[in-house]
């Protein structure tokens, strides 16, 4: 079998040196890798701070701007009639309400960019620089304790050279003995080869001969202890080296694994915690701004569904009495003391009268049906023009879902109501009803007034052919009606704000 | 009895033109009225037509910075190596990930008032310039109406009055005429009166009294007749006067209580509704907005919460392999053919190992309880650290309560954050703390790095002293230890990623 070829003292040493001058090399890439990390996270938490500065300003602009968009409308309606209805009592007709609450809710949106500029200012900005305080110090800290692991990492592995060295240097020393013993057993075989002499003996040589063999003798004794005594050294030498050996790389180890991460964990001791709070702070400021915006929108929205005509048009005429008060009924003005104050019924006009009445009863009969027939044409009209103008095409969210893609945003918003081709459409349409409802409902209005003049009439002559023939002269009579119209006329004065509240909106 | 003043027919007149010219006055302010209404209308729409013009402006240059802001950072980061870092897989240090999200949230935001600025551009505003048409066009037509109605309203007056002339007229005649009747009647009277003659009576006297007795009788008839018939004709006269009255006074009822609401809803027709549509489609821009803001923010809200300081960790550790993979172990180098190559436990050197072994147990057991000790003082400080930067101070909702106040805004946010006294003192405090813990963590290190060496000593010792006399000279168990250790090492940097994930977070 062919021996091994052993490495040389040179090359063991080589081999350790370069294995360690990688490691060097690598801790110092660690404490790179540390500042380059810190520098990253300054550099992000400076460009956190001038985002939010920048943005701050942005918010204070736009807040400023809304402010100035208020001011001016408010300005602008605190002169107005409405307006002094509105401080005096909050009973605005409903499209103003919706006005000013608009402004109200624009106002709202200025307070609150100005207050989320604010807190970027004063409160996030201020967080980044404490973090952005703190890594450097704790990178600092944790240099100082990398320094140190790491000093102590290079005793460890000089302690390992040093024993190396001492085991090569013994094993070399045992091995020197151990040939130098094997030399002088040889010797000593070589004297007791020369032994037995067949002739002619000299006694002087005899007495050399026996002087050397104890010489070689002693030698050999000295040789075989040194050799021992190395051979013990040599062995402890191994030991010490194999013991040695285990611990630094049971250390190396624990620096790579342990240690290192350590490091890391100390360099970033709050970071995250610190930023998390950061980040929440302005989370916290732009969901309480959406809060208070949702809560404004909702009043407009209150004030929209309320949006009212009945009420608008008897608020609307309680605002002008003297336009729409209902004036005094006329009433019978007795000519020359003339004592008779009804209709006549006595012979002989009261043939004739029978006769207007019956005529006035069919004629009544007749114009009630054509005019019922426009009233259902009117309002079927009417409805028609109703749902034109509540149909609900006021949604937007699709621009919305758009705007998120990379499309630009001015195509999707057309889809939702101008590109709808029918508008143009739809509005004309809207226009030709509306005309042909005025045109019908100007043909009821004609119809109703000539019914309540013949009706008026009819039922007069009703009553009092009924009352039959009853004596003309009657003063009393008089009394009785005259004051029975003063009390419609009263009460019909007294009623009229509740009539017109009654009324329904379009007949 | 005193018989009652009459009124003359002047003064009936003068009643009732007065009357009816309050009327007419009437019927005048009712149109100065609508068109009083409509301007008022037509005015409102201009304002909100002025209103969302300048709002969209405002947006749009609001929009505009926001993309600003974004752009700018962005094209900052997309030369950073955590940008390709980006683009190659989304694995990103969670702040970095919070900053990008940041970034695309102001994107976000931009789009979406860009949107909200053309949706006020091109629906809203459009819908309150129809509206405004609509209104002034329905004006129109309802003055039309209005116009006829009046019309017609004022021909019921004439009427009554053409009929209380009438009446008037012909209750005077039946009057005289009943005087003159009562005039003839006296005069017969008188004839008859001068009798029965007691003396000398000659002829022609009695033919001429007895003609003129036929005379009276003859002129009192022709006057009864008159009188009947003007009686008959003012009676008739009367009747009319009474039913037209009547035809009047509801006429006038109807328009006052029925007409004019009907008018004034004509005016009115579908500008609720349509100006109600109009504010939904701004409410429905601003509650989309809404909703596309908050689900960013959301996005931004989980990427806090995944804020993560181990796996960060690895991923630093991951991106600088050469500065943190573990180095091979080292190898036990045999000098010089050495072919013993673990510890020799032989005599005599057994007896002075098992003594090293020993006094490794009990410097281990001493060294191990106090490092404990360090470790627990070093954990409980970082406890408190850790307490100390998760504080929840982030909530910043009263600001924006306060906001809505008339308060100024600043001095509520002071109160968040910054004027709170303790903010300086925390930051000292914190500090000091974590001045304690890294002198504790450098304690702990130490110990643990000195327990490792010694451990692992007393490790290797244990197991050859178990081992026991096995004879030095073993080329076998060479063979087998060492495999064994490359193994170890291939496994070990094979193992290192997993390693390190499974580290907690400081020791």
């Amino acid at each position: 079998m062919s021996t091994p070829r052993f490495k040389k003292d040179k090359e063991i040493i080589a081999e350790y040196e370069s294995q360690v001058k990688e490691i060097r090399a690598q801790l110092v890439e660690q404490q790179k890798c540390l500042d380059q990390q810190t520098e990253m996270r300054v550099q992000l938490l400076q460009d956190l701070q001038d985002f939010f500065r920048k943005k701050a300003e942005i918010e204070m602009e736009y807040s400023r701007n809304l402010e100035k968009l208020a001011e001016r409308f408010m300005a602008k309606t605190r002169s107005t009639k409405d307006h002094q209805q509105y401080k005096k009592d909050q009973n605005l007709l409903s499209p103003v309400n919706c006005w000013y609450l608009l402004l109200n809710q624009v106002r709202r949106e200025s307070k609150d960019h100005a207050t989320l500029s604010d807190i970027y200012l004063n409160n996030v900005i201020m967080r980044f620089m404490q973090i952005s305080e703190d890594s450097t110090r704790l990178l600092k800290k944790s240099k100082e304790i990398a320094f140190q692991l790491q000093e102590d990492l290079m005793k460890v592995l000089n302690e390992l050279y040093t024993v190396m060295k001492t085991y090569h240097m013994y094993h070399s020393e045992s091995i020197s003995a151990e040939s130098k013993l094997k030399e002088a057993e040889k010797q000593e075989e070589k004297q007791i080869g020369r032994g037995d002499p067949v002739f002619s003996i000299r006694m002087e040589d005899k007495y050399q001969r026996r002087s050397s063999v104890k010489k070689i003798e002693k030698m050999k004794e000295k040789r075989q202890a040194k050799y021992s005594e190395n051979k013990l050294k040599s062995i402890k030498a191994r030991n010490e080296y194999l013991l040695t050996l285990e611990a630094t790389n049971s250390s190396v180890f624990k620096y790579y694994i342990h240690d290192l991460s350590d490091l890391i964990d100390c360099c970033d001791l709050g970071y995250h915690a610190s930023l998390n709070r950061a980040l929440r702070t302005y989370l916290s400021a732009e969901y309480n701004l959406e809060t208070s915006r949702h809560e404004g929108l909702d009043i407009i929205e209150n004030a929209v569904d309320s949006l009212d005509p009945r009420s608008d048009r008897q608020r609307f005429m309680e605002m002008y009495p003297t336009a729409f008060c209902p004036p005094a009924k006329f009433e019978f003005q007795p000519h020359m003391g003339d004592e008779v104050c009804h209709v006549s019924v006595q012979p002989p006009v009261n043939g004739e009268l029978i006769l207007r009445f019956q005529q006035l009863q069919s004629r009544l009969a007749t114009l009630k049906i054509e005019n019922e027939e426009i009233k259902k044409t009117s309002e079927a009209t009417l409805t028609t023009i109703q749902d034109m103008v509540t149909i609900e095409d006021y949604d937007v969210s699709e621009c919305f879902h758009h705007s998120r893609s990379t499309e630009s945003v001015k195509s999707t918003v057309s889809e939702t109501y101008l590109s709808k081709p029918s508008i143009a459409k739809r509005r004309a349409n809207q226009q030709e009803t509306e005309q042909f409802y005025f045109m019908k409902f100007r043909e009821f209005l004609e119809g109703s007034n000539l019914i309540s003049k013949l009706q008026a009439k009819h039922d007069l002559l009703k009553r009092t052919l009924g009352e039959g023939h009853r004596a003309d002269y009657m003063t009393t009579s008089r009394g009785r009606r005259n004051s029975h119209t003063r009390h419609q006329v009263d009460s019909l004065r007294r009623l009229w704000g509740a009539v017109l509240l009654a009324l329904p909106v379009l007949h």
